[in-house]
């Protein structure tokens, strides 16, 4: 088993419960308010601001040539690919971006982002790179998990939002963390990543908690 | 007079003494010997890597989503095409990448880049992306200098070498750091912008000589 | 007018809200149910704990010889001093070291501590020690605004934390940190040190109404 | 064997190497010219300076409360004792603190002082706190080993330098931050810290022969 495999089975209880979570189902079964989408993908663009400052300090701290590159990689695709879909996904909702830019994150929001920065700023790089798999790697498992109510969902920008998350590109993306995790990992203490993915996975159960609840 | 002609001309002695160091005199001229040209790419392979490490922390740090997002831009560059010239060059050269990673990096090339590090860890956003305008930019200043020379020279390897730092592509990238730097210091102050732009000018200097007298 | 005194005068509205907070006025006049107090010095013993790490940041970007010695020292009296007051407290309060270590931080403690570690991490000194300037005064502020209710108060526990702030040597402390603010931020953008002091005074404001909620 | 026992049998050449360096050998016996004793005291003052933006860098990152604290206290310990000392001493040699302050620092100083910043800015903490061993590890054992020619040697001033590293505080000094590494070590790669702890000691090795040849 990689040590990816055993964080994902470690976490398992927390991940069947994001698979759970109210904004989710009602997305994937198209009868999510969206009042509450739009107020999630504001958050959102807010979130990939911090992850695109995130990766630039993680690549930082790669533990080798390889690696660095390789994150540089991840971390240009979230600048440009990324941050473009989130702009092209604003203007379809009829939203500008100074509107993503002035609102107030949630808690959570604000809570998750700065575990995520002092995580890379203060631990290490294997601690670092395993902090942002559960982001990634859940939003493959929670389209995949609900695969068959995505094919009846009637809600266009719904379906086409979580279809991405399928796609051969997206699922190669994951692989990649997923391999820099395994790589980083070899000779590290696996109770110390397991603590941080543990922690951020429980950030992304209760980030979709706050978002539905819009407590602002 | 924006902030970068401010500081170009505050640097000027250094500059017009890193036009006439005698390792680019004679590149220039096509008469370096070749061992010494292939010592400074062995050398500059292991400052390219640890400039894209530096400009990971840089990004990490930028005052602004746009600015952040152009220091990715330009970390990108380095970590794809720049890696890419270099390790083309070093086929060229008869070299691995094996070869390249091995070397000890002489003093002075380690001492400029723990400068470069040490400056966009420790100090602020606007002194970081200071402190690594002065090679970039008198790369190309260095060529356009020696412009006619270049012409004449016979040598297919170092011409080749010597004009893309003429190429337009190039002179975008300069122009945008430079951009960057007047940015970031417009409500900062500028003495402490010309500090780093000195030492970083002086270590231009002291590198094209170490290189030189193959001081190992 | 220093910045520090400026800074001040610009919080002004926040800070004559954290004057009437719901948990300040039952404490100075001696009636804050304990159970609050109780579990407010838990959560600050973690507070205390990421100063430490947070002034150790600051510290090792301190822009002169002489501010980063001065930061050693504040640095120094928190792990020492401050610490020690902190565990003598908790076994006044039957409390254990282990209970206060493991305790879950509400999310506004982990949201200010965290909004600390990424400014100092992340962002200039100047900007660093301004972020913990309203803490420490706000303190001296508050116990001065209420010295008269303070007279009255019966809850020996309580009068006796309160008073600790009155101190000759807690003033020099907020003299001290006062001095390095205005030090620091000499050659600096006031609105940025700005937006850091109401960032961390709205912070303070939110803090003590969290904790009065007890929001878990 | 512990972890620093370890690190201390693989480094074995070098430090033999190390006890035999010329600076040392004619400083314990008494015949150093002092004009190179004096250049040394120069650079270690800028050194000290760097050293204590070190620790602070290092308490940031340190992975428990107990630890973060003994390194606060070593770290205060340089800031005054150890200042305080090297102050003391540049005066004794009739130097002010501004000749210490404006000396330009030999490059195997700033090369030596940019690693150490450097592996406690990016890598992890137990790479951080081995970085910092071999100097004060060493000055303990060089004394240690030459002790009898320092009982014959007629020069006060070397004398009383030498023997502080003999003195009971300073070899408690040196247990704490073995203690530091040991613990910090035990479920960390053991090849990472030996890399550390070698390039360490080479520069200490370095270090001795650059002030020696008084290199600027």
């Amino acid at each position: 088993m990689t040590i990816s495999e055993r964080l994902r089975q470690d976490a398992d209880d927390i991940w069947k419960g994001i698979f759970e979570r109210q904004f989710i189902v009602e997305l994937v079964e198209g009868r999510l308010p969206l009042k509450i989408f739009k107020f999630y993908i504001l958050q959102d663009y807010n979130y990939l601001v911090s992850a695109i400052r995130n990766f630039s300090i993680i690549a930082s701290r790669a533990d080798t040539v390889e690696s660095m590159r390789e994150v540089v990689e991840i971390l240009h695709l979230e600048s440009v690919s990324e941050f473009r879909g989130y702009e092209k996904l604003l203007r379809d909702l009829d939203y500008t971006l100074a509107d993503a830019v002035n609102i107030q994150p949630v808690p959570m929001n604000t809570t998750y982002v700065n575990f995520l920065l002092s995580t890379s700023s203060l631990k290490s790089y294997p601690e670092a790179i395993t902090s942002v798999l559960p982001c990634f790697w859940s939003y493959a498992e929670i389209v995949e998990f609900h695969k068959d109510k995505l094919k009846n969902n009637r809600n266009k920008i719904y379906r086409k939002w979580a279809s991405a998350f399928l796609s051969e590109d997206y699922l190669k993306l994951v692989r990649k963390i997923r391999n820099l995790v395994d790589n980083a990992g070899k000779d590290f203490s696996y109770e110390k990543l397991k603590k941080i993915f543990i922690t951020a996975s429980r950030y992304e159960y209760l980030y979709w908690d706050a978002i539905y609840k819009m407590q602002t």
